[in-house]
């Protein structure tokens, strides 16, 4: 850049920040690159923190000391959260949705990226405390999700697969009963993907009886790494018998296929 | 906001602009948010575009008229761009990388968003003149890329899967032959997913004989749609019977598994 004045400093710091959700850059990376005090800086960063703060456009955290620096959180206002959710509700309850076999249609839903990237910020505020090294999900509708999740977290994305793939070498595989199906199915991951001791979040499009999650569980616990949250969509009233900290963002209440009627509602825990 | 002044503008326009690739924001809908004249609105956007342009964050690119706005193009420099493909290439090339079979092992590069949100950039580049209606791939190992693709295309995503699931619905089915397995595959996608006269680009991790391509032309047609481009991140050298643009950003030149040594080139035609 020829001259930096302010204008020039406010639209780096911002487009750099928003483009790199939680990963932190130190203040000497922006002073070098744009040949300034870290007051000045700090003064900057200050500016853009209240904007967002003010326009709910997410949250700048600043960490002090010599490794310290500044990151931008991908979160929403409690209001917007609560717009999308109910938009979402409304976009699900279309009785269109209703497949044969009493199924909900949801692929458009879970592909569409202006509905994922709002669903992943409200999992960055449900999850934030958690101290996440990797997300992982199950192939295939969740990944899309989960993908926008772990760019928001800036940790990599692991996906579990249901069959063992000749193509990723040795692979650690556990079964399971579905939910979904009432089957016993395999998931497999390949022995390269996770570190050991790591904690994890798993990410995925729905959830019925918790068979997924337990399977998850089990996986992980062969790479001697965690589960420590789970963050679902869509999750049915069904007991679910899942020992870990689960948040479904919708509730499917009651799918009458026979009368094409369909109602769910916005988890409560989420919005509270 | 309380006090609006250019620098709370530039904060505010540029993360709007950012965080919505290739979404067309009226000059209105920023005078009425920010309490400005469109004059000095006008200003705004040309400073950020200068100096998005110098520090090749991406473009903006106005659009005039009634209907008019401006938008934001997720783009990188073209020495950004090679020095990415040159670390992904350095990258792959770990003879770590080759597992029983001779296949490569890339999943924790298909999913590290760090890498896959860069080669998007690219592709977004590279398919820009498209007019894209839909990203498509094939389930997995593309879906998160194909998913930063649509983010920055601001286009749905569409993914094929190799088994019909009894939750979508009604599907359209179509065999093809896998290049990777040698095996007549089946892809399937659900009769809602992608309305008639559609442009779609399609996206995945690895090309082989270019099988799936075909595959997924033969599918796009019976939705009376058609396949406009094709942006893999990893082809081998093998002829491609492909009768549509396609551009891979990485070749595989050789893989002696025996000798664990493995090369790959950055595609001329992607940086030229």
């Amino acid at each position: 850049m020829q001259k930096i004045g302010k204008s020039e400093r406010l639209i780096f710091i911002t487009s750099t920040l928003v483009q790199n959700p939680m990963k932190l850059f130190s203040l000497t990376f922006f002073c070098d690159k744009l040949s300034c005090a870290k007051s000045t800086l700090s003064e900057d960063i200050d500016l853009i923190s209240q904007i967002f703060e003010q326009t709910g456009q997410g949250k700048l955290e600043t960490v002090s000391g010599a490794a310290g620096g500044v990151y931008y959180i991908p979160t929403m206002k409690k209001e917007d959260e609560i717009e999308f959710l109910n938009f979402l509700k409304n976009e699900l309850q279309n009785p269109e949705r209703i497949v044969s076999g009493g199924f909900v249609y949801i692929n458009d839903i879970v592909f569409n990226p202006e509905v994922i990237k709002k669903a992943a910020r409200i999992f960055v505020r449900l999850f934030l405390e958690k101290e996440i090294d990797y997300i992982a999900t199950v192939e295939a509708k969740g990944i899309a999700l989960a993908s926008y999740v772990a760019q928001y977290f800036n940790k990599p994305l692991v996906v579990a697969r249901n069959s063992s793939k000749f193509t990723e070498g040795s692979t650690v595989n556990i079964s399971y009963i579905s939910g979904t199906t009432g089957k016993i199915e395999t998931m497999t991951m390949a022995k390269k993907a996770i570190k050991k001791g790591a904690r994890v979040l798993f990410i995925d499009d729905f959830m019925r009886g918790g068979g997924t999650v337990r399977g998850m569980k089990d996986l992980l616990s062969e790479f001697e790494s965690s589960l420590v949250g789970v963050g679902v969509l869509i999750a049915t009233k069904d007991k679910k018998s899942v020992d870990v900290d689960y948040k479904s963002l919708l509730i499917l209440e009651k799918l009458d296929a026979e009368n094409k009627r369909i109602t769910f509602s916005i988890n409560p825990q989420v919005i509270s």
